[in-house]
């Protein structure tokens, strides 16, 4: 059943999907119910309230819709916008580029502001752009919060305030996959029109539900925006939610019980500490990098990802095989370096219900296996700079003082 | 956790989500894993070739895509048709009246042949459209194999008779959400084009996994579909198929070791000993429903289905009262009456991995019930019926002789 | 892995082990743990508090020892007695027949009390012999509460009396491994001195803790008895339950956080409610029996077992064949008739985590099966007569009204 | 339900129980079962035929008993010995210390030797005390293979040669509750007469199996063996085995599949590449402690563990601080110090189901500590020792070349 057996626990350190707490792995483990009984709109009305709290949101409206986060991107966009709608999008890595592909084969004009990837989105363009546009042609801003591929993260409150500065009513569409629940993201303080991500990603759970979260003025746009969509329509939902059984179609029994459990666990650690605990891992991953003398894809520290850092190796080495050796040797999974990096970096995701043991651990694989293939590392030195922030900034637990 | 626990197991009978069986909640009790390390593809062929089986296709190309059931219809229609392609599409219930819903919102020009809800579809209708459209403004047939609010099941073979008689080029779409793998169904030789389930019908899964398979003229025709798609795509499928990674966005792991696990368990039992099996537990069903006086929602035997039974309670009785009843002292689920059968007709749902005394206990269950509302049932009658022809017909578990 | 599947749910109605509760398999599906770290003590303290409640104790002190009901008898005799001490035992099946052949290994000096198997203990003869014994020879009383492979439930407090009545100082021994937390038993009233149980029985967990309690009497005779005992030493739990660690030797991780689990369902529901779960059951149970016109093996109603029914199969049918039959034909397994009852009766095991409608499917393939071995059974004969009394006696459960 | 949850997984480095690996996590994620069915027979052939190979022996018979190793120690003495015979036995450490008080419980003539906490068994008192036993006083040898308190293997083919020099007729009992299916252990060519082992030690199961076997002498010896027993009796095992059926008395179902799982997961490893990992692990902790200069307690390398390693610390640390710290900070679990040691190591296990980056991860967390407590040890120091020799040993994943 297992396909690759190797003797321990495997290390996950892909940037999603992410390491599934124990109790929640034990909360899905579980029968098929009936979803119109009453205990399913019962627990689902929890769940809505509660994610809410995620997305730093009270006026928001949450969708649990079963999909991807590609199938969220798709639900935000056809939700908000009509096809020739101008949109602009941040291209600044693998992500960004397939959901502006995705924006580009729903018919919207998409108006892509292209970075270096290690870069920020440039919102200078941003900036020239809200000010040439007083007629509002443009209807829709969208960008990754935390750009996946090259551990980037974008500024979201300087595009509020730009849009704001601009007085201009375009919608604020986030892609908030790998950094909502990890990240610091405040949907309400920073006029976030619509914000989604994953269930694999930092909320920890196994692939299958997009979570999108829409403003009123989201909502409001959902009633006329011509996008053509059924399985993505707000709108089946929202019928739903006012009869009171929540769901349009099959949600699944057990990742609606996982994601119970997941909040439950979050609250439990306080959704702050949870945060602080992805900065602390997200610093001390960069101190080891820098003590491996490598560099970080990220160019500069205002981008630098909590959630995932993507390191670049010397041209004398393909990163694909450090990622190859990890898995084959070590139990290790590290991510691949993708498209424009491709073979250039390798990423190591430190997000979702991780600790600092566990970091060390993949820290010191990473060395091993820069040495396996010929980086002159030295042995040590990164779990040592790790190890001397961590042992200084790591808390107690909670739950055991 | 449990929102409303009840002593003993519940007894799970509505038409899906249905009862998974151990086996499978053991094989999905994991961690995630990169969807990317050689083990998952690997793992992804298997289920591949073997999903074929289900569908009884060796030309089909099967799609595991993370969506529903009516996911899965929209890949079905957009990947395959214009918008504005005129399809002729049966109105026998509450799904193909959904589905249908869905066909208009996104903007086919919808022919639809209505019947009786209780009647299967009707085909003289389908005869006289495909004679009349010599000019093939048809461009194709839209049907559910079982109608799961009624409890019908149509005649596909017929379907096919009358497009080959009648020469006709129209895809041929096949809605097998609560057939496939449970009632007799052949891709191939019934020249079906597109196909569908969900995994938490009969294949015994938890929701998740659209499973959709598509005929070589349907990959063609997909290839100058113009409805707009992105996350429903099949081409995005299929350049990671030819790349041998499978996936072009996140799957859930333990949907796909739960299907592995699934599969095993359908092989081992052989799948004609699998429908022999639901057509013995539809049959008993049946048997029971006479024994109680009481009439089957659907009109005539040919439709009978063998997944789900509709049963017609007498007018002083409301339909939701015996649901809700069930639920509230028997720990027992079954369907309720959707639509213009709401409060008229109870739902008892026999597909999936279910055995003989699992219905009988269902009987049973029903019978107090009947009781418990007022009808004058004879307690013992149905669960006497279905006991006479389950000894005559049930074969040794073959496991175990 | 599993070694001979059949599709669909096992029936389990062996009177042990039984059916475990799905939230109880959850809460054991997890690692390891330090049993020396703060968190499993701290759990501990409230098994033990919650332990004596289903025991009915507030002044005994119970014992969680990783053993079987086999281990518990010996830890109950080995602590309160010296080799050589007269007892007073009550042969009336197999399992009391295995206890006695325990007592008299161990060196006991066994006065063993015969009835028929079918027959409850011989009070008459106890009342003799304590009459008998003014000089107190005899050191302890040893009965099973219910004889697990006739279905007989002995009358405890009618023992409690004839000690009490003849003021007598005998210990008072119970083997409670097939009624505590299923039928009415309590050890503070009746003055028992040693009760025990399995944890697969009632309680409704895997095998592997014998609930141990003892009296503060039975506690002071455990500081002189001389039998050899090391594994089994109450002593070392007590040093152990002083010190506040509490286990002497590594528990069971998984059996904890299930007994736990286990005990927040019994209270949910009640144990009063359990217990008349359990009557409710083994009426319905008597009364298809009696409706198939078949005997109970239990000679008198006020021996009947509301955990256990075995049932006398005419002359010339092997029981064992019914049984064989139920597992490879209908996934339903019962009980064997033992020793002197092999061939004779099987069990119906009516304990544990479960419903009416399980129930009702058992009865239901009890009559397939005894029609296919040539039974004249008049089919739904016996679920009609169980559905009459349950339909009437059935309470909603409680957290869904 | 879990009583003091902490983020990211828990790092279980006590010497047991251990780390269960996910696949046998799920095999136990189950229902009971009937073990009179004739699926658990029929598995449990295999485990016995399976057990052997682990202790490698093949004239050896297995018992698999419901217990701890505590009561594995007692089935192994009172099994083969009387009561008054005079054994000799080795006190080298907490666990022999407790085998040696339940020898003299047991009510055995127990001739001690002892050596200092920190040294391996005196052998050399050994081959005195054989050489004076030309009449054959002593019955038995009880001995160690590894004392779990201080990290201590004892050499056990010295014994046997020793044992064959004097041409001693006396029964080798080994106690291999730490070593077994880590360590080098060969039961036939020792000529170990019995041997055990618990199952939540290297097995890495939960615990519940008190796995025993005994060579042909010691079965012939437990014929005439006097003590008494019943729980543990080898003959009840005995006469089960002959009808086939097995289990005298009620195993646990769960750890039956899950033996089965282990075996599975060691075979498919290969156990002498289970062996060689322990070594590469125990190596890899060993150059960590002299990296950090701190002392192992382990007074010579001849008797270095590779399951467990015993640290000494520096007389004004109190090393009970550094476990807590682990439990508090980092959500580490080592073992503490015990007697004599108590307060002067820490323990940190390295058997079972781990691999080199949980080994790491460990590592780190206790550099971390023991600058916590104020040690001043240079961060990194003993990861990078452990790395530099693990990186140079550690073979590719067999399954993933």
């Amino acid at each position: 059943m297992d396909y690759v057996y190797g003797p321990g626990r495997n290390h996950l350190f892909v940037p999603g999907p992410v390491n599934i707490p124990d109790p929640v792995i034990r909360a899905m483990n579980r029968n098929n119910e009936d979803y119109r009984s009453p205990a399913i709109p019962a627990m689902t009305k929890t769940l809505l309230e509660d994610v809410k709290k995620i997305f730093k949101t009270t006026t928001g409206t949450p969708f649990l819709i079963p999909t991807t986060g590609t199938g969220a991107w798709e639900s935000a966009l056809t939700n908000t916008l009509s096809p020739g709608d101008r949109i602009v999008s941040f291209l600044i890595g693998q992500f960004s580029l397939l959901w502006i592909d995705q924006q580009q084969r729903l018919n919207f004009n998409v108006d892509v502001v292209e970075s270096d990837w290690g870069q920020g989105a440039n919102l200078d363009v941003l900036a020239e752009k809200l000010a040439a546009d007083s007629a509002h042609t443009i209807k829709a801003i969208c960008i990754v919060h935390n750009e996946t591929a090259t551990g980037v993260t974008n500024n979201l409150a300087t595009v509020r305030k730009l849009l704001d500065h601009y007085n201009h009513p375009a919608l604020f569409l986030v892609d908030g996959v790998s950094s909502i629940c990890a990240l610091d993201f405040r949907m309400d303080e920073w006029g976030v029109d619509v914000a989604l991500t994953g269930s694999q990603k930092a909320l920890s759970l196994p692939t299958g539900i997009g979570m999108v979260c829409a403003s009123p003025k989201a909502i409001e746009a959902s009633k006329t925006a011509k996008s053509v969509r059924v399985f993505f329509d707000w709108k089946d939902y929202l019928k739903f939610y006012k009869m009171g059984t929540y769901w349009p179609y099959t949600p699944s029994i057990q990742l609606l019980y996982g994601l119970r459990a997941a909040l439950d666990l979050i609250f439990e650690e306080g959704l702050d500490n949870v945060i602080a605990r992805h900065s602390r891992l997200g610093k001390a991953t960069r101190l080891a990098v820098e003590a491996w003398g490598l560099k970080n894809c990220t160019q500069k520290e205002e981008w630098f990802s909590d959630t995932v850092t993507a390191v670049v190796v010397p041209p004398y080495i393909d990163s694909a095989e450090i990622v190859k050796r990890g898995w084959k040797r070590y139990n290790l999974s590290l991510g691949l370096g993708l498209n424009k990096v491709a073979g250039k970096v390798f990423r190591i995701g430190h997000l979702g219900n991780l600790n600092e043991l566990q970091l060390l651990g993949c820290l010191a694989g990473v060395e091993m296996i820069l040495k396996d293939v010929g980086y002159p590392v030295v042995l040590g030195s990164g779990v040592a700079a790790a190890c001397a922030y961590l042992q200084n900034n790591t808390p107690m637990i909670p739950s055991r003082i």
